[in-house]
């Protein structure tokens, strides 16, 4: 439909409101990722009332009655909605599931809760350095009350079983705790079968080169080597440290990604930097900058936290943890570390990293254990939500369960449940998109492998390049067009199942073991 | 005068007010701190978008309607105006100083500037790497326009002699290019004559000291130490590394120095961090945290950029290059350089750092020089802003120029006229208020020297804290309280003069140089 010379097409000018409102929401993630990195103690509170404002701005956009009205008019603009299954039907349709939640949480709810994830982090920091859970209790308390307010707020209008898929349906759009919890709980069983049947083998790998020391200087470089060899453009990002490995999709042409380095185990730093590389990737291969950027439309937004963990997860463990890989990166790695890694061989690397163990922290455990962590934080945060469990109860709760799931006791609350930051920010309902993101990357990894046959040869060659550019061409550049379980069927022709993955980690940790 | 019940004040609400923009504010003080340090490259564009989205919005906040209304509720309101010497008459009189300088200038001229000047920082710096003026030129010719503009708007209704004053009035209020001429011109001549007069002298020092190797890693642990004996609080600071150097007093609680090291001349990264370190102090100083912070208030910010460099100069060459400093940082300077430094005694380091020597770099030349690098900038700026010389001219203005003034040839754009950020930032009259902060800190010293008599011995021994508490106690605490004059004049008992500058540099340089 033509529009009159001059005027201003209501889809042009609702993309043009919204770049706007994602170019403050973007100064928020600055002040997120400087506060996890370099910000002053003493700025805590001064940031807080930052975030407040910034949050609180976006949210006044987002929810203004004009862009309201502009995405009536769209709907009704043949120019736009002609094509159902078209690109610019699909960015309304996601704008208008933006808009309808965005309207229904009040502006004071959304400054608060920026503010008190804001307050609620430092005093995660200092609470987890004295392991003194008393200390973040009530911080906690606020935060569960604000999340249940939230979850509320949303629900009004909408047809969630319980409150929990309200808070859910951010992070995973359509996903439901039921739906989870038929997918987790027959995994965590395969996987606690699987764990007993290495636990008894008769080949445990040896752990020797996890333990060289490795300076983390050079670490940081091994760290960069690794993440410019998958493609990731330090033109447009960088890499930091910091308590909390987290990747921030920050801007356009703005992507940076943060580790943490000790001086031991050394792989904890390079599985977390190829990790939060995946997620980088993502970002960067999103279409958010160039002649036809889409920045803070939701074709240049990503489609799930899970589709999003895929890919960190696919780089961690399909790429990194493989065989291939360390016959790449060993002669490098031995050069970084000078020495130290001298005496150790293919073999021993590809063992020593695929170490079945149950272990404390989630963010170093293995690939089968991993998923257990997840299963106890997303039965905890559950209840909580609903009510069925008190705040004060959590330290007992995550011990007793953890010593079912993984068969250890915690020793303290730094080792046990503060040891995320998550909640304290506010992110309630996260915690399950990390296994949706290892089932995804395992049946997408499927479809990957006959469609790059060469691709562990390319790996041992340390050339990424065909499967950057299979995500990219695939996953990345569509933005939020498809929604991941359509996206899922679209690329392995079935819906999403436990079985990939099952079948990944059962392969490769029998021949590990010697099974 | 009490107010209704339940009724707030006029002047609560506009302190109220003035926070909450001020706090938008340091949001993008923070935009500018990380392009600065750690942005990557390509975020540069999108980079100057969220600039000119924050400053269009602390702009409309500053200029609305309902602040110019309760402006003026105040002007009426015995309670802050009966005592027109009291804290809150002053507090209102800057705020209604500023109401009328935002509202001269229209909301689409302050985005600009801000825009230009992201995007043109980013031109400089490239420019600058390649020594190429022409890829400067029209990000210059455009923001010398928007500056012309920028003066154009602000001199409606005002009393300005000349445009560029009109520009000054905003770093240095109330002062005039013709007052600053008047005491810059006697002062070149002034200082020309000492300079000539040392060229000739029989003991010129030995500059050995300055080029020993000194790692960058180590000279950074020795700035941390040095900033921290000064005084400033690293939990509400920091230091980083930039192309140039320095300090953002960008919210409460947090103040951020940068510096930059080389192999060789540690001195100059050393005299970077105090001098930054100086600035640091002040706004650490000002009453922005606290039971009663004023922060977003004239009384929470800096009188002058006059006051504010008298306090880095200060710091810089008062203390710095004094032979009491020497005495107590050598020992620990040569523990951080771990070898190099041996040989060399309290008067070899005393000595070096004070040599006379006309050179090209503003912020690498010495005390005395110095200021014949602020005259250059100044006479060239006024004429960009008068019309009298065209932005293309530059180069060949500032070479030559230079020559009469340091009787150097210049021999390239990059340590010519491309070697400071400051124009490409829309910072026009700013260059000027680094020599009148040489003034002040020269007249303060010498009343300093009189109230605290033990201070040589105390500096001799690394205690600053007298020093520090004299300057919060008579300059930082008061903000804006008093003019910069005034101010002078209370604590010096006389208005500005270069004669105590002068009797600082001919004292010191004669004893050095034997004459």
């Amino acid at each position: 439909m033509p529009t009159a010379a001059g005027a201003v097409r209501p889809y042009d000018e609702l993309r043009r409101q919204l770049r706007e409102a994602a170019t403050l929401g973007s100064v928020g993630h600055l002040l997120n990722w400087d506060q996890e990195t370099y910000m002053p103690h003493a700025a805590a509170e001064h940031r807080a009332a930052q975030q407040e404002a910034i949050a609180k701005l976006v949210h006044e956009r987002m929810t203004s009655k004009r862009i309201g009205e502009l995405i009536a008019a769209c709907e009704t603009d043949p120019g736009v909605v002609a094509d159902p299954a078209g690109i610019e039907a699909a960015n309304l349709r996601e704008i208008r599931r933006d808009y309808d939640r965005a309207t229904k949480l009040p502006s004071d709810l959304v400054a608060e809760l920026a503010r008190t994830g804001s307050l609620a982090q430092e005093a995660w920091k200092a609470a987890r350095e004295k392991s003194d859970f008393a200390q973040f209790e009530p911080w906690l308390d606020k935060m569960m009350a604000l999340s249940r307010r939230k979850a509320q707020c949303l629900s009004a209008g909408a047809e969630f079983t319980e409150p929990y898929d309200a808070l859910l349906d951010e992070y995973e759009p359509g996903a439901t705790a039921r739906e989870l919890e038929a997918i987790f709980n027959p995994l965590a069983a395969r996987l606690s079968g699987l764990i007993r049947e290495l636990s008894r083998a008769p080949g445990k790998p040896d752990d020797a080169f996890l333990h060289v020391q490795f300076a983390p200087s050079k670490q940081h470089e091994m760290g960069e080597f690794v993440l410019k060899a998958m493609g990731f453009d330090f033109a447009s990002g960088r890499l930091d440290v910091t308590t909390h490995p987290f990747c921030s999709g920050m801007a356009p042409g703005d992507t940076r990604l943060t580790t943490r380095y000790r001086d031991e185990k050394f792989t904890d730093a390079l599985y977390g930097s190829m990790h939060e590389g995946g997620h980088g990737l993502y970002e960067q291969g999103l279409p958010k900058v160039g002649a036809s950027a889409r920045f803070g439309e939701p074709l240049a937004d990503s489609i799930s936290l899970g589709i999003h963990e895929s890919q960190s997860r696919m780089w961690e463990n399909l790429v990194g943890r493989s065989r291939e890989f360390w016959s790449w990166l060993l002669p490098h790695a031995k050069k970084f570390a000078g020495g130290p890694l001298d005496r150790f061989s293919v073999d021993d690397a590809f063992r020593a990293t695929n170490i079945v163990s149950p272990s404390l922290i989630r963010v170093e455990a293995d690939e089968a254990t991993y998923n257990l962590h997840i299963l106890l934080r997303f039965e905890i945060e559950r209840r909580l939500i609903s009510g069925d469990l008190k705040v004060r109860d959590v330290p007992g709760e995550w011990n007793s369960r953890f010593k079912q799931l993984l068969g250890i006791d915690v020793p303290d609350d730094r080792r046990g449940c503060l040891q995320d930051v998550h909640w304290a920010f506010g992110l309630i309902a996260y915690f399950p998109t990390y296994t949706l993101g290892n089932l995804y990357a395992a049946q997408f990894w499927e479809t990957i492998r006959q469609q790059i046959p060469d691709l562990p040869a390319q790996m041992s060659r340390g050339e990424f390049g065909a499967l950057k550019a299979w995500l990219n061409k695939n996953i990345h550049q569509h933005g939020r067009r498809f929604k991941a379980g359509n996206l899922c069927r679209q690329l392995t022709g079935k819906p999403l199942s436990a079985d990939p993955l099952m079948r990944h980690l059962e392969t490769k940790f029998r021949s590990v073991y010697g099974l």
